[in-house]
C-alpha cells in the first residue's frame, strides 16, 4: 500500500490557500514509469459489463455519464485481478480519486448490450496512475467509446501519497494466474 | 432548429461498416466559427446547482461522475437563456449528444455545496459545438473542476445535421434580457 | 409478447383528462394469477451484482437509490433466464415500467460487496406483474434490503397491454435448463 | 441535534448476530408523535426540481429511480427551510438514512419538466421520522408520483439515536419566515 507522503506536494498557486482546504493536484513528474516501461500485454485486462435499463436516456442509447461508471468498474476489477482490493485500501483511508478524465464517443451502445472494457495501465507516476480504456460491444466488436483517467493516490486527509515501490511492482504484473 | 443534412457525413474508416450501425463521428472542420469569432462575455452563462446527497461517494466528496451531470444541466440552461429549449429539439428528434468530454479535478466539492457552473460556448462547428466549464464553489470561489464537452448535432436516425445559420446566430447571442 | 390491448383500460378519474396525456394506472383485477398459482421454486432466480464505488454515498454505505438499480438488473436477468429478452420487447415498443415500488432496509451494504438478489415472481395480473426481492450479501448471508415492484405492461403509446396467455405461461416456468 | 442513544435498540432476531454488524432496524413505537399531533399546513413544503436529461431512460420518460433522488432533494430542503442543515448533521456523524421507501407512479414525467415535490412530515417517532411526497408537474398540476420514506436517526457507528425533544420541536414548526 502506498505509504510515503510526498514532500512538497504540488499545489495550485492561482487561488488563495484558504479557498482550497483539500486541493488535489497531480504534477506530471519526470521520474514516473512511462509507457515504454510497461508491458502492454501484462497491462491489459478486459472486463465485461452489461448495460442497465436506467443507464440509457431518452435518445434510446447509453447516457454518456454511464461510461464513467463502466470505466470505474473496470479499473477496480483490473486491480483485483492483480491481487489489489481497492475496498481494502478505502477501508484504510487510501484512495485513488479520478483527477483527470477524457472520453471520446464513437458509436452508441444500447440497453442490454454487453460491453467489453479493454483497460490498460499506461503510466505509473510518483503519486498517480493513468489507465486507458476502449469500450467495445461484445456482440460485434464495435468500438463505442475510448477514454482515459488519471488517478491520484491520496490518504484520508486528501494528502498525496507516493506510490510505494512494492505497489508499483504489483501494478506492473499481469493478471494473477494469467 | 438545425435543418440541413450534411452531404457525406464524416465517417470513421477504421472499422467495418457493418459493425457501426449508427456511428457518431465529428470531423474537425476548417469552416467552423472558432473562438475568436465569439464574444467571451456573450458566450458565458453561470448556472448554479446544489450537490445532492446521492451524488457523493464513500470518500465523503462529490463522485466524479456527478460533474458530468452538472455540466449537462448547465449547458441545457445555457441554451434556454438564449431561447433554445433543448426539450423541444429532442421532441423533434434533434439531439446534441456528447461526443467528447474531458474533466480535470482541482478540489473536492461536498454534499450540499452550491456550485456555480461557468459555462462558455467556445466553438461552433459545422455539425458540432464545444462548451467549456469551470465549476466553482459558490461559498468561497474555490475551483472544483474544469471541463469541456463537444456535442454533435444529429437527427432521430443519428445522422449528423449541419447547424443551420439561424441557429448559429442564436448561439452567438448573449442571454436574453442580459 | 403481450399482444392484446385491454378494452377500457383502467383510468384514474380524480384528475382532469387533459392533465394526464399518458396515465399509467394498473387496476388490481380479480382474474389475475395469484401467488398460490405460482410454484415458489420455479418463480425464483438469484442474480448477483457487485456494489460499484459510485453507488455509495458519504455515509460510506450503498446509497438507497442504488437498490432500485439492483432490483432492475435482477428482474431483467430473471426474464432472460426464461427466454424473454426485455431489450427485444423494448425495441418493439413494449415496456414493463415500474408502477409501484417499496423497499425496506435491514442492514447496510458496502462498496465492492457482492449482493445476491433473490428475485421471485409473486403475481401475474391482467396487465401487470409483481416481483419481490431479497438482497443478501453473498459473503455472510446478511439480509440488506427487501423490496417489491409492480410492473405494468404497456405499448409504445403507453396504453396498457393485456399479458398474453403465452407470455403468462412462460412466466410460470422455471429457469431454462434449471 | 439528536443526542440520546436508545436503550436496547430494536434488533432483528431472525439472522445470526455475527451476520449483522450494523443493523438498521426501526421499531414502530407507540410513544411517537403521530399525524394528528402535526399541523398539516406547517408540515408541508413544496420544493421544485427540473428533470435532467440523464434522468430519463429509453422509454423517453423519467426513470423511476430518479424519483428517489427528487424525494431526497426535497426533504433536505424541507429541513433547511426550518433551520436544520443536514450537511452539518452529517459532518457530526448524525445521519437520517432511508429505512423504508415506497412509491406509486401515476403518470410519466419527461425531460425538462419542472416538478413540484409536495413534501409533508407525517410522523415523528422515537428514532425515526416519516415524510410523504406528491410529485406534481408544475406546468399542468399532473400528479406524477406519490411516495413515502421513513428515515432512521443514527450516529456515526450506525446506532439508533433518539430524536431529542428540541429537534422534535423544530420539526413541528412551519418554514422559517413562512
Amino acid at each position: 500500500m502506498p505509504s510515503f507522503a510526498l514532500e512538497g506536494p504540488a499545489t495550485c498557486t492561482t487561488y488563495p490557500a484558504g479557498a482550497r482546504p483539500h486541493p488535489i493536484v497531480v504534477r506530471r513528474t519526470t521520474y514516473s514509469l512511462s509507457m515504454h516501461d510497461l508491458d502492454p500485454a501484462a497491462a491489459l485486462s478486459v472486463v465485461r459489463v452489461r448495460v442497465r435499463f436506467g443507464e440509457t436516456d431518452l435518445m434510446g442509447i447509453v447516457h454518456h455519464g454511464s461510461y464513467v461508471s463502466y470505466m470505474e468498474v473496470a479499473r477496480i476489477e483490473w486491480l483485483r485481478r492483480r491481487g489489489l482490493t481497492y475496498a481494502e485500501w478505502a477501508a484504510h483511508g487510501v484512495h485513488l480519486p479520478v483527477v483527470e478524465l477524457s472520453m471520446r464517443y464513437r458509436a452508441p451502445a444500447r440497453f442490454d448490450d454487453e460491453i467489453d472494457v479493454h483497460t490498460s495501465l499506461m503510466e505509473i507516476g510518483a503519486a498517480s496512475v493513468r489507465f486507458d480504456y476502449r469500450l467495445v460491444r461484445a456482440a460485434d466488436a464495435m468500438l463505442c467509446t475510448e477514454g482515459s483517467t488519471r488517478l491520484a493516490c491520496i490518504d484520508a486527509r486528501h494528502a498525496l501519497q507516493r506510490i510505494a515501490p512494492e505497489v508499483a511492482e504489483i501494478l506492473r504484473q499481469p493478471e494473477l494466474g494469467g
